[in-house]
């Protein structure tokens, strides 16, 4: 049997750092080395997370330069802000994959625009972003560190890629689950409050919107993007008008076609939510509207394909391994 | 005490009857004559509806002549087609409020179009579309049959009607909850199907397109309307980007201005579902997206403001009272 | 037309607050004077709660003697403890409700076994408990204090009540929606991990268990209660199955019987949850179960039966209106 | 690479097949060769269920001998009493496992009892009952024709069991998702119906009686058992008192000892329902409660434990497999 790949998580006691518990344990070719928590230090992870109370790893303070040379790859599963210097501090060290925001940018301008000034704005350009069914898989394998993309900026990129070069102007819907909130309590996610309910917020004005122009070759002038919180736990459901510089009537098989060869894509004639629950598909459906307009709708598992999933895709890539291991044995959950 | 409204709702066993027997048992000017349905003929309202076990009232199957004979208001709660020959046998006999879509329609060939051959034509024109916050309120005073509108197509037309004349195009989502696909149970409203999820249907097919064209004054060809069904209940929560023939920064604010006289209509900063839960308000929001497309947004329950709240305001306008007559105690229900 | 009564609610802006709020401007008979709140002093309603919106009524920091000179009835809707100094100060000058638990309980070492010491336990004795359907109308009518039953409390006692006397043991299971912990957010009503998931908590430890024993005349030793916390919003779903001294075939038709004249008590073949929502019901069942046992279920809405409904309840005998004043217009909100 | 179990499923398109494949396609040891249903006949399994549309497998009409002549192991997940002819057709040919009730009882007057005559009274004695954490593994690993616990059945066996010979009397309540209903829509599983509301159904006559009673080692008048229906998908959440002959104050600790060895049986303070979700894990707790009764408390996925993933785990214990073998992976989905 071959070597296993030695893998830590940083921050392991948040969603994100829980859904990589979830896919790295199931993962043939890995070993949990380190799980590491300020908070929870020296707690059995079954005592911060009773639903893992059948394993035996324990949460530890272990410093991430100890984590780091004790494995072959380290997730930073931090808050934003938390990862610049630990990704300065390991880059370079260890196969690194951040999935904070702090490396998603490439740009010190646009990030101090949406977040603040940037610790080690250097860095920026020599982390790859990892969004493997857009970005080449020769660069994500070859990156020291790769920043893992956000949860809506990628589901949008995936709805407007296909049309990268000839778009005009798109407006995007998506609806998120209150599991994208995290793990802290907030009053947007207080249960009376949130069941039955949806509204929008930071319209036009999300931290996302970077990612999305930049990956959809636009300018913050061409998109609205408005984000709501939905009434359900896990994913996120997108919609778009998306108007082409010079639409025709075929330009929306276009859709379908582009992501072919992609295992996580699925193409759908209808796109639902509850069909890649727990998984990392990304389903997607293409329509030519009026006026020439596509409608290009998508549904991904926010914890999954819009954090962890793509993280575990983006190690495979990193490890020579094929894109698919120990992520296809979890399908959706449905019902 | 002044005389009491003796009203009858025929078909009264659906949800939207059942709305109805809610708003006028509580309504202080009227008095429930007959509450009718084949199906439930005999029974106890509480044997067909246990949450109103404490109501005497019982279900006959009475005919719909007799039940205007004795009535001063009729509100038929119908299933589509099913209204066409009742309301021809009553229309001018007594005041009548058709909840069904059989009479939305003006023009015979799009009632054809989206449903079937009308079976009285000459009918559709003498009926009166009854959406207060839109058509002139002596126009339904003096009507003597009112059609109430459809659920999606009210929200809609709010949405986009202070644009009227200027609009260009518009795109609009609009997600609906379980009880707007009514009573019997079905493959989209089976729990473990609709619990959880998000999927869209009929995408620029939905029979409520004719409606909101009509009401914002323009073609199908200027309309993209996809209808999504929804992890709640009640409630419709519809946005719509409109790109006007000539955008100006200040048009916006002409959707608040728009409703400022209309009671049940609330400009809000941002609407939440929950905030209209069991009320007849309609919560609007409009604000300026890029490319000088108005971004609106609006919130109300389909069973109420979508239903039976505003054929209660319709009858309340047709009776002489003031339009919120029995509508306002009602506040919503929140949590 | 005559006098309205002038209510004033402190602590307007919780969730038992907000139900007053509901009910109060629903009810015919009732003028709101002051609404209070230290938090949100000088805000519109609207802004506290945007489904209110349309209400013109300010929050405000009148102090509770203000409140209490201007109104007929002042409702104290603070947080428990809270409630202790302002009963002393108001009681025998106003009507006073008091939906706290503060002084629910007349036995200073049961308060204190269960709370804290009391500060003013002299004052236990003076302040009538005011359970309707269990306790003489009378009392409640000459009340100058009323102390309005826990929400798990109330329904236990209806449950046990038509037993009294007779009861060997009791085993009680409780259901309670997420509202029934209040406005400020939790681990508990942190919605990914409410949504779906129920879990029992206080487990014969809970704060209710001394209201329970001494309304059905039993010692705690002869009671188990469970309550749990389930995924839905509003309501309480109770069942117990009640050992008898003496069982009887007959004995179970007691509990249908003892409520024949309580308006707001429905006996039902089998109770659901959703048939009380948003109203004063309590539905309840009484079946013969194996060994003697009777199968007691029952549902209330928490923040109407539970709590302002309740309320308004015993305001309307404290001010020799019927009993139902008010509240029967607001019938279950179904589905 | 040893020989893989060749896997055939009959009736793979309701829940409780779709389960099965869940699981199957993640085993290790496992090839799936024939998924059968007249129903949906030469669909692709994507097209039935479009959340699995990224396999390739499709569903045939293969009759049940194909299925068995073509494999090692032949699941059942038929409707109950299509079961009857299949298990006598194919006992003893290869091996079987039979997700249906028809099987499940060994007493051909039990059977007849609670369902209707049987049609092979005489092969209820030869099927082995499976439910493994209670079950001799040398019976189930020997046996021919195994019989799949029912939902209900296995978990308040869970919760009875550590009590065997010891037990008086035992009060169940236990609360189940929607999924249990299965696919087709159903009154009690639509939507606006089932969100937000609880009740009871089945009072002492459920199916699942004679099971639980007969693995309990008591009668039907030692039991109550109180199904319910919860606004949830997936899971069960059961809790009973149980009153033991001689009550002492150890007693409960038996229940955490009896499953020590147990794999898929996690003991906890307090249950959760949300911490078994997707997974085999049943989760157990144990109080002392007054009157010497024992309060026993048990979560499971209804699908899984309650279903599939105990057939899987029979499966296993058939193969010589370790118990837990292509189980642990897919641990609880959570939040």
């Amino acid at each position: 049997m071959r070597h296993k790949i030695k893998a830590s998580i940083i921050g392991a006691t948040g969603y994100t750092g829980l859904e990589l518990i979830r896919f790295l344990a199931a993962h043939p070719r890995v070993e949990i080395v380190h799980l590491t928590s300020r908070q929870h230090k020296d707690e059995a992870i079954g005592a911060v997370f009773p639903h893992l109370s059948h394993m035996k790893a324990r949460i530890t303070d272990a410093d991430h330069k100890t984590a780091a040379r004790d494995s072959d790859v380290v997730f930073l599963a931090l808050p934003h802000k938390a990862a610049q210097d630990v990704v300065a501090d390991l880059h370079g060290t260890v196969k690194l994959i951040d999935l904070s925001a702090d490396y998603r940018l490439d740009d010190p301008a646009s990030y101090e625009k949406y977040y603040e000034a940037h610790k080690h704005p250097g860095l920026l350009k020599e982390v790859v972003y990892g969004l493997p069914e857009i970005v080449d898989h020769e660069k994500i394998a070859a990156a020291q560190t790769v920043a893992n993309p956000g949860c809506f900026a990628l589901l949008a990129q995936l709805l407007l890629h296909p049309f990268k070069g000839q778009i005009k102007h798109a407006d995007i819907f998506a609806v998120t689950g209150s599991s994208g909130a995290g793990k802290a309590p907030t009053e947007g996610t207080h249960h009376p409050v949130r069941n039955h309910n949806i509204k929008s917020y930071s319209v036009n004005t999300h931290r996302h919107i970077p990612e999305i122009v930049r990956g959809a070759g636009i300018s913050e002038a061409q998109l609205n993007f408005v984000p709501s919180s939905g009434p359900f736990t896990r994913g996120i459901f997108a919609q778009a008008f998306i108007t082409l510089a010079s639409p025709s009537s075929l330009s929306f098989s276009a859709g379908e076609a582009a992501y072919a060869p992609a295992p996580f894509v699925r193409a759908m004639d209808t796109v639902a939510l509850a069909n890649v629950m727990g998984s990392n598909f990304a389903d997607l459906s293409f329509k030519m509207g009026t006026d020439g307009r596509i409608l290009a709708q998508g549904v991904i598992d926010n914890l999954v394909k819009g954090a962890a999933g793509t993280a575990v895709q983006n190690m495979n890539l990193m490890f020579g391994l094929p894109e698919t291991e120990g992520l296809m044995a979890l399908s959706p959950l449905y019902p």
